[in-house]
């Protein structure tokens, strides 16, 4: 592998808020969130030379379609999935097509619009897998992560409740969240079982949204006629990984051995561990990934994640922030889109534009995405970026 | 862009038969024609950095799926979907990760079970697309494409007809072909009527395969022990670029501009152009479409492309080998397989292993697909690539 990567930086971010917006195709949603992004970073919409979409469920040639509605027509157009990673996965190809040289700006954005294809419930996975087939779910699946790390710790709900308390409060001060309304550990417990231990609050959204971003090289960078007020983020790393064989015992799937690998590649790639990292955003689908991503990633060692959250020290103006936004559970999970809005996020935190969350001196951000499942496997995709201004 | 690209060869291909498979999951195909690459490649599986998978309708995760069944696990897998370009796409992705520098080995495959979404008649569109939504479907946008050929050129559907007559009799002698009956020119032509003026066998069938390569640069070739009785093909140019707006009037979606201009950039990157070339395989979904893209590809002026046929110069043994495979319409159009299925075939070609239909003395050859339509634009995407041993 090639060692002379160029610098690759962020120079405009757009996103749509996230909620239900069934009559919305998704390259409608696309192009939004597209067009911000490239307004935000004040080149021309002609520049853009390659672009890269990622979703799930939207159909065929969706970001030939949001491109096209901008007028940017003729340069490759990639459609790109990697389950619940396609966002990231998109600004990952992104990223290596202007860090190994073919081109020098780039378009990478996600979409979905799950309000179209599904009223409500799980997501809809693949009858070929045998856990599928014999009725595993995404929330049954990590209600059995959630069962398991409650027992091997000595942990009681109430701290999978305090996960979602957290991410509301953050959610609260986030204007493109889904959830917006603070609540209590009372009424996370109080709500319905959707598969014990976890309560509906403590499962993310059904929703939709895009979120996008435009990036350069360095030299590029210079040499563009471009809003100067704009902050550019440097890409500091940029790793993706499928998924492992699972050395876990007796529960298939533990998606943390991924997030592990990836995310010990992308600091070794950055030259900084987790301890360097500000303001994080993870993928937490449920309340019970929160604990288990963040010792994933480093932030506490096994069965110490539940410590961050019961002393707080994970709220947006703690030691490490994490999940600034609200994250999956109130910000929203729009599938192919969650990755570029964590992007989007952490690009936002490093500009010291969060108005009302932001993390006070944010210098560096991590976004971690990881995607599906399939039997003896630690996940089908795990995508780790890390930003810094 | 940089101009310091490394060689790439094919070193390995696979393939499976083509026919209706409904009860084979995509990722079983995809293993099939993946491990057939790889063997013949004469690599260890392990070497595999990285893997591509093309496909347009066939679900999450089917790239990680492919792969953890043959046991690769933990290296980037990324699903890409670019309609029926969507295979070569997946190649062309290939392609760039080596020639940029980024990884020296690479898998690409292609795949779709056409069988299981649907048991015949036209593939499903988008119905965000006006043209979709008003009806249009594509057998009637090619027989519109078709009507006006005819009408321009002063030309019957018997030459429509021809254009299966050849393909029937080119996919007699393959093996994985979907349709080995010869036919004739009455039969095409008392075949039902699909829409004015394409007859059941002027449209290609539904159908299920899958198909793969396997990739190095050129140090990577030196130093790897491999089966040395393997001619590796060089890729001499690979160009993937969406659609533009259509500059023809009265009919929209016209994909010969798009071939045109991507096929332009391959043969400049290649240094040759279509004089050189010796075996091609086109996306002729519809027997029109070998008359119409043939000349977008520049062997025939426009209008011209019905007198190849006419003549025979276009069969195996004539002046230029079009789709000596039987192409869509005969060895079949499994939508995401079928780039890899048209690559897999010119290597076969240069390799001089087509046994019973090999074009002689075969040195250069060239894969066109085209994938997608939308409103006034003259389709989704389109990408050329260039062999040469």
């Amino acid at each position: 592998m090639a060692n002379n990567l160029r610098d690759v930086y962020i120079i405009g971010v757009g996103q749509t808020p996230c909620g239900k917006f069934p009559s919305q195709a998704a390259h409608v949603l696309g192009r939004e969130a597209s067009w911000a992004a490239i307004k935000d970073s004040g080149i021309h919409a002609r520049d853009i030379e390659i672009g890269f979409c990622g979703h799930v469920y939207q159909g065929m040639g969706v970001g030939q379609r949001t491109l096209k509605d901008i007028g940017l027509v003729g340069q490759p157009v990639i459609n790109v999935e990697g389950a619940c990673g396609s966002g990231t996965l998109a600004f990952w190809e992104a990223w290596r097509t202007i860090a190994y040289g073919q081109h020098d700006i780039a378009l990478a954005w996600g979409v979905e619009n799950l309000s179209k294809i599904m009223s409500g419930g799980p997501l809809p996975l693949e009858e070929d897998d045998i856990e599928v087939a014999l009725g595993m779910s995404m929330p049954g699946l990590y209600a059995m992560r959630a069962k398991r790390y409650l027992d091997e710790y000595g942990i009681s709900a109430e701290t999978l409740a305090k996960v979602v308390v957290k991410s509301r409060k953050h959610a609260a001060q986030n204007p493109i969240a889904q959830f917006r309304k603070e609540t209590t550990v009372e009424q996370v417990l109080a709500d319905p079982l959707i598969c014990d231990p976890l309560t509906r609050s403590m499962c993310c959204p059904v929703g939709d949204a895009s979120a996008a971003a435009v990036l350069v090289d360095g030299e590029t960078l210079k040499r563009i006629k471009r809003d100067e007020s704009r902050l550019p983020i440097k890409v500091l790393g940029c790793i993706a990984q499928s998924g492992g064989y699972a050395s876990a015992t007796g529960l298939t799937c533990d998606p943390s051995e991924n997030v592990t690998r990836t995310s010990q590649m992308a600091y070794e790639q950055a030259g900084l561990g987790p301890k360097d990292m500000d303001c994080v955003e993870i993928h937490d689908a449920f309340a019970i990934a929160e604990l288990i991503v963040t010792e994933a990633l480093g932030f506490a060692k096994k069965g110490e994640g539940a410590r961050l959250i019961e002393e707080g020290k994970s709220n947006y103006d703690g030691d490490i922030a994490i999940n600034a936004s609200g994250g999956l559970l109130s910000r929203g999970h729009p599938v192919g889109a969650t990755g570029l809005l964590q992007t989007v996020e952490i690009v936002n935190q490093l500009r010291g534009e969060a108005t009302g969350y932001q993390v006070a001196d944010a210098k560096i951000g991590l976004i971690e995405t990881m995607g599906g499942a399939q039997p003896a496997m630690d996940g089908i995709t795990c995508v780790v970026s890390i930003l810094g201004k």
